[in-house]
């Protein structure tokens, strides 16, 4: 039995197909890359029970995933993260089945750690010795954390205003770190250009393949987190998308397999009021997003203007009559609260506007009270320190105080 | 079969009994209680194998916790962290077999969630409305929020240098929380008055019995995940020392059930040099550290100058042939950046103060090249965003880099 089933690259847009053993970037055509799998091969000699026993890693699915030799495997223990009943929550929203996936339980504290998993373990395979990205944190914290462990050398650019922890976690990894006075699309055209003078491996977000198949394994996690029962709606933070477009990958994939069955769930991006270019793609039907000018929201992790695959991303939102839905910042900051408060979870901005457009669509009736929801909380609440005000007054030594 | 094979509360210095249903604190000696199990009915209806299939976190191992209904079991998904084996830093350091369990992969970041698992879940079973504590941050911090998932009330009080996301935490999941201008032994002193005059539940450290059983699941995965086989050396970061008091006791708990066979590891207590009770206590040969003045550290998590259970502590190290070591700051700090070099992974500094052990003594040959070594790594390097200094300078927009 081999370790993966990968089979080739195709493009999405134009069809073209790139075998996996080379550098491979963009398709000539300018679109990202999937990766294909040997799905009648693979059905004939894995079933979901053969999994029970598997570590608690997101490797538990190599069959699934691109690395083809084990020693390749570049691991911090990412993946298996909790999915969360949230009863009290729940209550409130009216909803009898919430769930959320916690993927602030990972290396780095973000959902990043997954694409830079399985991103940098088949760049170690193809021989990549050296990768720049551009980043607005934390995917460069991943990719160079990652990085150090594969033995490559990483390069990578943020804007000066991204959240400092993640400046930090660039640095300690010894990569090459360069902090630009712009913003991420500044930073896109220096590594653009220093990937061409110097050749180097570009892994900015879906110009190369793997890191997909990466987060895809969310998906391959909730459906046998909920024994193989598809939940009725799952709804996803989104920036550049790749989380949706890799959970909605999985789910696919595993209905190819006969794992799952029946209707997929309703697939749900949820967007920042102050940069919601794929909500408005949506809502006019389009099938494609336009940039958005003057972006602007505290969840930096999902300030992406146009992102390259947001044709991907719309796709699975109306293959599964999915929708897109804009949350105001001030309305995901009182949703983190509430959620800290009832159910004790600190999640990260992100993620609290996932709840807040549960909450909307609950109360629009468009999630309905016995539907299964999961949310998506795509990093820890101690990634974001500034997002909480806590102003308490210090009080002296000797006080007694009064409850 | 039972949920809980929990028996009863014993002290360990003078014998006294105590039942599990009651709201115990101190023994009326004055020292900590522990958890006694039915160990020979237990071994009658668990094995080892029977584990396997189970969830991914220390609820896998219910039997040996005190939670005797599972409906009182409040969790965030803590737990089954991973064992990850680190071959270039070992290599570097002449270790075949070097291991490190990442304490950072849990709610809210550190080890500090299984304590407050566990012991909140007790606490709800026994009825609790509110509890409060004193703390350096991280504990108040995990408490506060696995309190606010029970729906129990907390009364958190902090020194003011206490780290700014900790405070954030707590603030965040609803508690009172108060800052004061003083020492955590000035926190403990407005706690102890709060915790007469109103009645409170103390949680403060080895006040109260459970804590210390959500600590021990430390050492009952290490083993679960070694398959069994005890490692030679397992090496802590001590402050408190709850950690390394749980571990020691569900190593001999598993010598009882049979489940391990053989040598206990030898468990070593790092501290840092600016505050190192216990390694002068075992220097000296004593069973009982003193209190130690003017104690200062990056290691916030390890600035305790005096342990309540440091005799449980000091005997751990004794019987197991262990030792304890004092690390300096800089050489912690400089630990810290080799591993995230050289393995990928952002520690907390208390961690990192193992590892600096650890190279210490390899150097001095009390550890040997072939024997199986573990580190805890008690944190999430991203938690202490201050120790780590990347000072990098700003680029301007069209600036091409040279690599």
């Amino acid at each position: 039995m081999k370790y993966s089933y990968v089979s080739h690259l195709y493009c999405p847009k134009c069809g073209n197909e790139y075998d996996t053993a080379g550098k491979q970037q963009l398709c000539s055509c300018g679109s990202p890359l999937l990766v294909e799998y040997e799905w009648d091969e693979l059905k004939k000699v894995l079933t979901p029970e053969q999994l029970t026993k598997r570590e608690n890693s997101l490797w538990r699915y190599h069959e699934m995933l691109p690395v083809e030799n084990e020693e390749h495997v570049v691991s911090l223990g990412e993946g298996m993260t909790p999915l969360l009943k949230l009863p009290v929550l729940g209550k409130e929203m009216d909803i009898h089945n919430l769930y959320m996936k916690d993927e602030g339980l990972v290396p780095t504290g973000t959902f990043k750690a997954r694409g830079a998993a399985v991103g940098v373990s088949k760049a170690k395979e193809i021989g990549v010795k050296e990768f720049a990205m551009p980043t607005n944190g934390n995917a460069g914290a991943a990719w160079a954390l990652y990085g150090a462990k594969a033995g490559i050398k990483s390069t990578i650019v943020m804007p000066k205003d991204a959240p400092k922890i993640t400046r930090n976690e660039v640095a300690l990894s010894g990569a090459n770190l360069y902090v630009v006075d712009g913003l991420i699309s500044d930073a896109g055209k220096i590594v653009g250009k220093a990937v061409k003078d110097y050749g180097l491996y570009d892994v900015s977000t879906l110009k190369e393949p793997y890191r997909i198949e990466g987060k895809k394994t969310m998906g391959l996690e909730i459906a046998e987190q909920m024994g193989w029962e598809m939940p009725g709606v799952i709804l996803y933070p989104t920036g550049g998308g790749v989380g949706l477009i890799g959970i909605y990958k999985a789910l696919k994939e595993l209905q190819t397999l006969g794992w799952v069955k029946g209707r997929l769930p309703r697939l749900v991006a949820v967007q920042a009021a102050g940069c919601a270019p794929i909500v408005k793609a949506w809502k006019e039907k389009k099938t494609e997003s336009e940039f958005w000018p003057n972006s602007e929201t505290k969840a930096f992790g999902i300030n992406v203007p146009k992102a390259l695959g947001d044709f991907l991303v719309l796709d699975a939102i109306y293959q599964t009559d999915g929708c897109a839905v804009e949350v105001e910042d001030e309305s995901m900051l009182e949703e983190q609260k509430r959620i800290a408060r009832l159910e004790g979870a600190f999640i990260c901005p992100e993620g609290a506007a996932v709840f807040s457009a549960i909450r909307r669509l609950r109360r629009d009736g468009w999630i309905t009270r016995d539907e299964t929801v999961v949310a998506l909380n795509t990093g820890a609440g101690i990634k974001y320190p500034d997002t909480v005000d806590s102003d308490v007054p210090v009080i002296k030594k000797d006080t007694s105080i009064k409850i």
